[in-house]
């Protein structure tokens, strides 16, 4: 079932990206032509990243906890922003019944089970869970909530691309309420920081963190926060999102308590949400024409060990390859032996390049003689021979040398394709060129964001959170303005 | 917004338990009506259930996956049986699309933006899995399949119980293909090991385990096992289910595999199912008048600490607890020192024991100035004092002494609560007082068992996996047959 060719990057990424995920078998095209199944070597990724993030989540004293996939469709208009944001590409549940057809071979809508309220299935949970925290706060002494829930959610999708964009994904959305607007504003930048550590020193993905523009954030946010990547092709990718939601929600849902001064007051609220999209960003940040390149720290395998032997030694070398696998496993790294019987170990080195394993050690009996074993890098292709004493070690130090040139590529690449220009013909250029993050001055008007849009398919992506004050003239306008903006290209 | 009073089992069980629920926050009703809302507390038990019986399915080699939440209606037909069992009370999606309402001031469904084949939420996910395995396996190397989701499922109610049943639920499904009969009913059976297991072992629930009779086993299976525990009340609940499919599936999704022998077979499969239904037979099986009790090996906090002090000595006190507290988390117990200054300790207790925390340990002066400390068992209530020299091992072997004594409790109350009947009045006698599970002799003929459970409420639950062929006479008809089989009413 493994597909021999990848498409080169340069001749159609977009074509490779399809073949990576194919040929790594990280996700397939489901019956449901707007949906994806995640196959095991995806998913195990997904879980990699749930139980990291989860457990910086409950460190940082958040408590997980499960909202209904229901949401009414009276709710949604609760907040006047919100619905207009996200009442709009929904699955709605209309019946709650099915019934034998006529010919009796087949299954249809009872149309006598019709809900009175449409129920939505959620495109994000602010409103369902808002409408019961209303009920959980009285006093400062509830506060602050500090909850996270992991689930699915739909936002129904025509155009669809595995991971980047279906129907259905998983992802995690944390939702706090809090006592001042200061403390909401610490909560979301100790939970920025902790997005950055995942992103950069687990996925090594480096990014540039900012503010959105007031079209680019979220539907009922007070400000919207992100962590921009930038992928191989000179297009950024939003791989996490944060929301300062003020009082808006709590004052469209009611959410209200006693201060310490007995005074009633509306809670402060944030959310912040990162997804399987996470995974579209590793594919595209660190893939090459050979196949998936995973990086150790995320890596659900980070060794693959094949045996090379013939029939007169195969017990020797397979026994060996046992034994080197048990001493790794018991020392916390994640390893595999490829002992299957009826591919040759070139298929197999051709199988586990593509699925991006970081390292491949290679054991036949000159290895054994010489008391060596042979190594592969993913990244680099490099190959060199380590000796068997100290050889946990010793691969534990390469994991982190894959890790550290992985993330130091990729923040190459962003840095080398991130530009300041200073007109706008400069500015079409790099987009009908080189593309990448384009550092610009801005007037923060809609009408010039929109114009930039539509005449080079740049949108902000954000204002970096370190950007100063300056003085410049904006790049479409030409009128004075304060900041430099990061336009680009997106997923 | 804690309920000081819970309603005593005597005077009314259903209530008990719904106080229960509300007292410990396990969860509550949602804005869904036929949903609920899975509060920390709850969500906490579920996530050590998760993470205890993920880790035991992976090693026995199986692998997470992930498919779509929507089934198109027409899949669901093509097993006959199946859609008799499923396609009923289940969620229709109809619509993708709202639009704003003519006065502006809400949503409505966007009548053009109708689906042409509906889809179903998925009530379980056989179809959808076994549409997409049939292209994922073509020879004997391809076998087994063993894989694994967990995630949400959705079966319209219109009567609903926290736990024990909701529209909505959380559970996982195993999904297997094998080569041979024998190898699929091996698989079963080393499930239902692995689940026994989880249910005894971890939840101190003892179950019985055995096959479902032909009117009570999962549309489509060939066979239906299942683990029952009993409840308090003397009512059986189902605590987890195992089918084994035979070729049912395999022939209606064409899932064909070439064998050793170079010829087309069918797949044998097999899938199997816990749900967040176990929170609820934990209640019931270890719950009291005071509130929640909840075994060691599944307590999200083990120990609480509750610090006494007076003005003068606050400082020495919080100190000692917080030494203690560190000290207990590093050696892996699960511990939480209560702090919170506007509670009384009178009043911490009450809330802790509502929430069935294992053991409470107080601190004061005096037991800092004996070097002891204060215990009680939430099990038996037991209070005794114990010094602080090697009080983490005292305390892990209480844990296991509450662990240990919780199941033995169960126990004796399961096998109390199990007669023997040989005439159908006894039979309907033990259901109109003690209830409990009742062995008796029956024909395996349908209009019998129909027939009891009209007039006694009572239905098989199952045929104990060690039962011996006898010789009797079924206890409705008098004829004559060769199994006893476990009778009682049930959730």
């Amino acid at each position: 079932m493994i597909r021999k060719k990848i498409t080169s990057r340069a001749s159609n990424y977009s074509q490779w990206y399809l073949d990576i995920v194919e040929t790594a078998q990280l996700a397939q095209n489901s019956v449901v032509r707007e949906c994806m199944t995640i196959c095991p070597n995806g998913y195990a990724i997904w879980e990699n990243i749930h139980d990291i993030l989860d457990k910086k989540i409950k460190n940082t004293g958040h408590q997980n906890l499960y909202f209904p996939i229901f949401i009414p469709k009276s709710l949604l208009s609760k907040e006047s922003q919100h619905v207009k944001g996200f009442a709009k590409e929904c699955a709605v549940v209309t019946h709650y019944r099915l019934v034998e057809n006529e010919s009796g071979n087949g299954v249809m809508v009872n149309k006598n089970a019709k809900l009175e309220d449409e129920l939505i299935i959620r495109p994000t949970s602010e409103t369902i869970m808002y409408e019961t925290f209303k009920n959980w706060v009285s006093s400062f002494r509830d506060l602050p909530l500090l909850f996270n829930q992991w689930n699915n959610v739909v936002r129904w999708e025509k155009r669809t691309r595995p991971f980047i964009r279906t129907s259905e994904f998983l992802w995690q959305e944390g939702h706090t309420a809090h006592i001042t607007e200061l403390e909401a504003q610490g909560e979301i930048f100790k939970m920025l920081e902790i997005y950055k550590e995942l992103i950069e020193q687990v996925l090594a993905i480096p990014v540039v963190t900012g503010t959105k523009s007031e079209s680019e954030k979220f539907a009922g946010a007070k400000s919207t926060y992100t962590l921009e990547a930038l992928m191989q092709d000179g297009k950024a990718l939003q791989s996490g999102t944060l929301h300062n939601l003020g009082q808006n929600f709590s004052k469209a849902f009611d959410i209200k308590f006693t201060n310490k001064q007995g005074k009633l007051d509306y809670v402060w609220q944030t959310s912040w949400v990162v997804s399987t999209r996470l995974i579209g960003a590793l594919i595209m940040t660190h893939g090459d024409d050979k196949g998936l390149v995973l990086p150790p720290h995320i890596a659900p395998i980070q060794i693959i060990i094949i045996p090379i032997y013939k029939e007169e030694n195969k017990n020797e070398v397979l026994d060996y390859c046992n034994k080197l696998t048990y001493l790794m496993g018991v020392s916390d790294l994640r390893v595999e032996c490829d002992v299957r019987e009826h591919e040759s170990p070139g298929s197999k080195f051709n199988r586990w390049e593509q699925r991006g394993i970081p390292i491949r050690i290679e054991i036949g009996m000159s290895e054994i003689e010489r008391k060596q074993v042979s190594i592969n890098r993913r990244d680099t292709g490099e190959k060199s021979f380590e000796n068997m004493e100290n050889i946990v070690q010793t691969i534990k130090i390469l994991l982190e040398d894959v890790q550290t040139n992985l993330f130091n590529q990729a923040s190459t690449r962003l840095h080398e394709n991130t530009s300041e220009v200073i007109n706008y013909s400069e500015f079409k250029n790099t987009f009908l060129t080189k593309k990448g993050f384009v550092k610009a001055f801005w007037c923060e008007d809609l009408k010039c964001e929109e114009m930039i849009k539509k005449e080079t398919k740049a949108t902000t992506r954000c204002l970096p959170i370190d950007s100063k004050k300056l003085i410049g003239k904006c790049i479409y306008c030409g009128y004075q303005c304060v900041h430099k903006w990061i336009f680009a290209q997106s997923y």
